[in-house]
This record gives C-alpha cells, structure tokens and sequence, in this order.
C-alpha cells in the first residue's frame, strides 16, 4: 500500500463501517500548565487536526495534571491473575489502567505531550505506560516461545509525539545523541500500544531562550501544520478509494 | 591513579578526615517486597559491604514502597526561585527534594536496586530523579555557556545497578540492545548525581522462568560478590596509601 493510502487506525478500515468517527486520544504529561511548549503544541495539532476532519471523537487524558499512580504488589499480582479469578480488591487495583487501555483501544490517533524531564519521559508519563501496557490487554505472553514471547493485541494506530527539549543535539549524529532517552523509549513502547506509524516534532533549545529556541518553535509549528495536512489527507484518500 | 586506588566518595579523599566513614545510600525500586530480584540483589550487596566495612553508615531509601509525588508547576517555579526568595508554600514543595537531595550529598556508593519495567526505570524511580536533579543543589546553569550549560555540583561518588529483566539480550550487541532504556538512562544521569565510578550488575530471564533464569541468578550472584570484595579492596588500597 503506498504510504499516502495507509491507513490511520481501526475505523478507517472499511469506509462501511458503523462508527466511521476516527477517535483521537489527547495525552498531555507536562507538570506545567502556563508556559508548556508540549501542551501548546499538542492543543495546536488538536485544534488543526478539528479543523481539517470536524466529526473526530476527542479523548482527553492529563497526566501531568493527574500523575497516575506507580504501580504496586497489588496490581502486579492483579494482572497476573485471570480475569474470572480476579476478588473485588484486585479489580479495584486495576481500575486506573482499565480505564487508560480502554481509552487506548478506542482511538485511531494518539497525540501525546512528552517533554524532555532529565532527558528522558515524565515520571507521570511513565507511570501511564506502566498502567497501559498490559497481559491479555494490550499484550500476549505465549510461555513456550523461548526468545520472543510478547506479542502486541492492538494494530493500526498512529501515534504524534510533541515534545519540548531544553538544550539540543538529541538527533541522531546530533551532540547529544546518546543522551535521548525519552523518544527511544517511547518508539521502543509504540509497539505494544498497537502503533504503526510515529511522528516526533520537537522544540528545542528552550533553557537558552536565544534565537535558536524561536526559532525552533517557529519550525515545529511549521511542521506540524505539514504533518497535519499528510495525515488528514491519508484519511480522504482511503474514504474515496 | 591506578583503578585500585580509585577513590571511594569524598570520605575517602583524606584518611585524615574528621568523619572517615563511609555512607552508603540504599535505594529501592521495585513495586514487589515479595519475589523481588532487584531487592534481593540490593540487600545481599549492603549485606556484603556490612561484612566488608561494619562501620558504614547507612540511608535507607524506598521509593517502590513510597513513590515520589511526580514534580508539579509548584515545584518548578520554587527550584527557580533563589532560595531566600522562596515562600513558605515554595519551601514545602520542595521538602521532599531537599530531604532526597540530602541523602545523596551525603552518600559516597549509592546501592540502587532497579528492576527494568517496560524497558526503562520504574516510573517511582524516574520521580526520584526527578526530585533529585536541581538546579543549584546537585548541577550549576550557566546562561552564558551556549552549548554546555549545565554542570554537577557533586563529586566521587560510585553508583551500583542492581537490575532485574523479564526478557534477555539487553547488553551491547545483543538481540534487544537498542530496547535498553534503563541502564542508557541511568548512566546519562549518574553525571548529575557526582557518580564518577558505576556498576550493573542484571538478573536476566525473569519471564521464562527455566534454566536460563536460574543460571543468570547464580551469574549475578557471583558478580556481586566479586564487585563488593573488588570496592572494598579500593577503600583498603587508598586507606593504608
């Protein structure tokens, strides 16, 4: 399929399809709420997004404002337990990531704020994929598979992560290259949140505060404007076929 | 300075010094008490050093049992903000970093038990660090440096890893080296702990369960002992120079 016809998440499957919506998830994980470039430009691609397809169902989740909790004992050992097994206690441990997997499964597209914290995701990001990233939820574990024994259940979603760095060289061949471990990370988990297809914008520069750093904010505006119009218009070029 | 005679924290600087015991910072991580590697590793390599060096003193640090709060916009505008400037709300949001950051000052080996969990750190322990890289207490900024600009503060110190891995090949060159968003993590953020000496020591093949896992249990075992007579010797080496 040639990459302007992929498709963007589940229901753009079949142009028959009963719930033809696509449903976007909206992730911020910035602690800050005034002066947050992630949170700007995660508001800016929704707002654009909104603009080119009016009829997408919006999803909301706010890490950074409501950190979820560091997994304990409880929900390990409730994950591990089959669902038909599971006591009201157990069910309970569970409840934060049922919630966050069902609003995964549900989307098509996830737009996710990350900033860059100690070169590396939010501890409150991080704590959302640990609630997310689940046996029999998100994931298969085959026991008799001795080398590769998880396997991703979801598919076909696109994941865009903007995100805000305050110093620069993060790329690769970049001078702080080996120092990212917040986009790895994340591309390394995609994976098992049934992505396909990832994008990263990144402003830069901000603790300098120079031209560098307007600059960059004026180039990741420009090209989420860009990424906006390619994968919107992936979505019209599979409805018409 | 041959590698024997490396030094051992700041304690060790002066044999002469006023406060010639060493402090070690026990750290956890791992949501388990129960079936835990990483603690495991850690209390037999604290127990190890005891055997070795009776009057360490010790700091206990469990953030798998007590996860830091993630930082919040409160925190951030308080680290900021020059200490004598700083409200009476301002100094509480920062009352946990200060306590962390004080237990690191003070350490000279940091014994940290850090079990991999999706890839990367234990989202408790990214909020540790989080808490404890700040701006004036453990790295200097400099506005006038235009690439560089951030530098530690501390000095001497030598971390220990000890890390648990559900799966296996997370080593240079192995089958998931580029999925090792741990230890690559650790080690970029060592710098803005003043850690100058660091060690990993990995249980490895926690999901499969079978030889393998055995084996690399016995592995690490061995490893730990090895590096605790190995670090102790140093202590030895530079005290009776």
């Amino acid at each position: 399929m040639p990459l302007n016809q992929r498709r963007i998440g589940r229901p753009m499957k079949s142009s028959s399809s009963a719930n033809p919506k696509p449903t976007l998830l909206h992730i911020d994980s910035s602690a800050r709420t005034a002066r947050s470039h992630s949170r700007r430009l995660s508001n800016a691609f929704v707002d654009a997004w909104l603009a080119e397809v009016p009829d997408t169902r919006v999803i909301r989740r706010d890490v950074g404002i409501n950190p979820p909790p560091a997994i304990n004992e409880q929900w390990i050992a409730s994950a591990f337990t089959a669902e038909a097994e599971r006591s009201a206690d157990m069910k309970a441990a569970l409840s934060i990531s049922d919630a966050y997997v069902d609003e995964l499964v549900q989307s098509d597209i996830i737009v996710m704020g990350a900033p860059m914290y100690n070169y590396g995701m939010p501890a409150a990001l991080k704590a959302w994929f640990d609630q997310v990233v689940r046996v029999n939820r998100t994931f298969n574990f085959d026991p008799s598979e001795d080398i590769w024994p998880l396997s991703p259940i979801l598919a076909g979603k696109t994941l865009v992560i903007l995100t805000s760095r305050g110093e620069f060289g993060f790329e690769p061949g970049g001078i702080r290259q080996d120092w990212n471990h917040l986009e790895t990370h994340i591309r390394t988990l995609q994976h098992y949140l049934g992505v396909e297809d990832s994008h990263l914008i990144a402003v830069e520069y901000q603790e300098f505060g120079d031209t560098r750093h307007s600059d960059s904010v004026a180039r990741a505006d420009s090209e989420l404007q860009a990424l906006v119009n390619r994968l919107t218009a992936q979505i019209e070029v599979y409805q018409t076929a």
